[in-house]
Formats: C-alpha cells, sequence, structure tokens
C-alpha cells in the first residue's frame, strides 16, 4: 500500500478562464502546491533541500488526463503518492478530485538536480525518508 | 510529411519562477497560445468555432517532456503539426526549443465538445481542412 | 472600527518570478482570493450573488504599493476591510504581511454589476449585510 | 510631448477568467512585458540591466483603473510613456487599448534597486538615456 498525501484546495477567479472551466495548465500548479505539502509532511520543503543539500526538485516530464472539468469557487482534493524511486528522482501519482468525481489525473516525474542543474543522488536521510512512502519494488 | 506550425515568443518574468527558470505550468500556456494561432492559420479561431459549430476544443490529455529548462528574455519558438485526427479529436506533437536547443516536447490530445462539454463530431468543413496537414493513416 | 477579514496563505513557486520575489502581479491574486473569502464570511459567494442577484462584482481600481519583497515559502497573511460603500460599489482596503512585516497595501474599488455589465445598485438583502462592516461615512 | 511606445498583444485563454474577460491581475503582465520592450528600444534589458550594473527595475506602485472589459482573442495595444525620473526611480503611464476603446489606465512607480534590495541611483548613460523620452521637469 502506498502512503497518500492529502491537499485541499478551492477554486477562484485567477484559475478559471473564459471556457467557464479550471484553465488546463493551472491544474499543474495545484499539483506543484500539493507536493510542496507532501514534501513538508515528510518533514522538508523546497527551502530547506536546496539549503542543506544543494538540490532542487524538478520536473522531468507530466503526463496529465483531463477527465472532468471544474469550475469557480469548486473545493478540489488532490491525493498524491509516490510510485517508485530511484537513485536520483522519483515518481509520483497524482489525482484531483471534488467530492466523488475525479477531475485530472497526473502522472510525474520529479528529479533531484544540484544546483549546476545537473541530476544528483538524492540525498540519504531524505531518501531513506522516502522509502516508506511506496511499495512498487525499488529501482536503484 | 506534417505541415509545421511556427509560434516565436519571449520569456517574460511572469513565466519564470525563483528557480531562475520558466515555470513548469507556463510551457502549457505556450502550448496553447501555438496552438490558437495554428486554428488561425487554418482559417479558424476558438470565437469563430464556438459562434459558427457551437463547439469548444478541450485538451483530453498533456504528455509534457521537460528537456531543458529556459530563462528570462529567452526567445523561444513552437512547432507544432498534427500527428493524427479522429472523427471528435486531433492528437498534436509540439516542440518548444531555443536555437538549436529542444526545450520541451509535448504530445497533446484534443477533443471537440459542444456546449454541453460532450464530444462532437469535428465540423466537416474543419475536418477537411485539418486533412492536408497530416499523413498518419486517419483513424475514423 | 472596521471588521478586519483574515486570509492565510503560503507562496508557492507559481508565484514566484525569476527575480526571487513573488511577481508583482500576483498579489492581486492573493487580495482576490482574500476578499472571496471575506464574502464568504458575510454569508455569499461569486456564485450565490450571480445566481440570486444576477450580479457580479468587478474590480474598477487598485492602487497598490510594494513595501517589501516576500519570498518562496513564506506564509503571508492578507488583512481586509470595508472603507466604505455607496449605492453600487464599496471600496476595500486589503494589508499583506509576513509575521510583523508590511509587504504590500491595497485601495479596492470594487462595483455591482449586472450581467450586461452595467453597475447596479446593491442589492438590498447584502447592503444591509455589508453595513456593519464599515464605519465611515456611508456614501450614498 | 512624451515619447511613446507601442506594444501589441493578443488576448488567449490563459489570460481570461470564468466572467468571460481578461483577469485583473494579468493586465499587469501586459504592462510589464510592453515595459520590457520599451526598455529594449532603448537598447537595454533587464538582463543587460543585471549584468552591467548590477540592478533591478522593481514596482514600487502600481495604480490602474479599469475601464471596459477585454474579451478573448482581442487585440489589445499598449501605449507607454516615461511621465518624469528622479535620481533613483522612473514613472511611466501606461495605457491599454483595444481599436478606439481604452480598456485600462495604469501609472506604475518603478525604482531601480542594487542586488541587496536597496535603491540606487539610475546608472548615468541609461539616465541619459531615457531623458529624452520625457517632457516633464525632472525631479532630481
Amino acid at each position: 500500500m502506498h502512503e497518500n498525501f492529502f491537499y485541499d484546495l478551492k477554486v477562484y477567479y485567477e484559475d478559471t478562464d473564459a471556457g467557464g472551466v479550471v484553465y488546463y495548465a493551472n491544474y499543474l500548479k495545484f499539483l506543484e502546491r500539493a507536493r510542496t505539502e507532501a514534501l513538508v509532511e515528510l518533514g522538508f520543503s523546497n527551502k530547506k533541500i536546496k539549503e542543506k543539500f544543494g538540490a532542487l526538485i524538478i520536473v522531468k516530464s507530466c503526463n496529465i488526463e483531463y477527465i472532468k472539468p471544474s469550475y469557480l469557487e469548486d473545493q478540489l482534493k488532490v491525493r498524491s503518492f509516490i510510485k517508485s524511486v530511484t537513485k536520483t528522482s522519483f515518481f509520483m501519482n497524482q489525482f484531483i478530485s471534488r467530492d466523488e468525481d475525479l477531475i485530472t489525473e497526473a502522472k510525474v516525474h520529479l528529479v533531484f538536480v544540484n544546483e549546476e542543474g545537473k541530476p544528483m543522488k538524492i540525498p540519504g536521510s531524505l531518501f531513506e525518508d522516502l522509502k516508506p512512502y511506496f511499495c512498487d519494488s525499488i529501482k536503484v
């Protein structure tokens, strides 16, 4: 079983477009907010990771399906879990829903890079922290 | 051979983030601007498609790879082509580059929906207009 | 004394720019989120106001001072109060701060418009609801 | 007479909101794009100013009036001129219009700051470059 992280948010005018729905790029903002808070639950923050390890977490790829539209003032929930981890990266699955309705589903590949932007090994202590949160065979 | 559409843009402060690079969600804005202008070259616009056919083009899925970062005041070029067309949708491949460097690569699935948000057949005349722009076997 | 509304938020990557600080336009998003939640505290929402009164609240002017920068992962607080009300509009003062530091200060003029975009009288019951929240002589 | 700078842009989905109009914060993006291009016409860019003078231009205040709404696929024009200059800052007036219609009008106060964020004198050569572009008595 995967450990799930949950993040709640509300749709404001800034998130919507003239089609009356949330603009497709803005879901990536919601996903990133949820990943940031998942990191915080693990005891980290982007700022700490930078200061402590000289590392940044960047998005290498994002595969997103738009299943149902969402609307102004919707209450959305993002569920995220770590699907698998490699030496330098991890994969997250993320689901945005409104009550029982699945709105979008995303697979995101995140890579640790150093200050020159080169991939680097996930800092050891953080790697250990991540481990309990996934069950797939660890690809190292 | 596919017909390519090209769209040029410049990176402004609004597009960047505190990592010093273009924020990952904002590439989806660039892709959408480029698709809009490709439509215009074909003689259409989102507004016209809505007025004439009661149709909206929505993004069903987006698969984006982030290959290199881009920076403030970069001049970027988006190359787009229609990969294939179905009765109600089409697939576009889009590439964002800075000079010789490929920055991102995206595969986008676009669906025609009516005003209730239900998939609808691509309006006939528009379908004919799209045809010359792809060479893959048409999946109808 | 004015009744204050408070709204807390956190700065995410989406909010920042390559200068390493929150992008100046994004503070207007924070202000709008805070106004939306103030409305909710009064028992209203943009959606309800539209459905019940056929009204939209639009921004007529915004006068914003940028006092100090804010940064990634800052915890910000927006304090808002209604400065005065006219028959068709109201003025809000809004302050964004991080702990003791004042970050921005804004004066916003908001107008009720009908579905054609014409100014309309603030619906009576809502006007009564707004009254206790300001003390300036009411300009009617 | 003031020297005017002109910048053209088109409204895309990303710029609009569920009210069917351009979202109020997004006009500040348009204003900033126009200021950036005015700087380019003067032979500068944000990047050059940073590299050459260690300076950043930040927005100290923005006073914006929303006069008429604008819509998806509108062609907008931003007219900008330098209203006045001080030792460390300058004031720009900016007007966004669609054909004959004035959409928004903004007064923006811009300050030169060094890398610590402290106000600094406008670099001499740039100050000379700015001078021909305004006629108000120079406040030094």
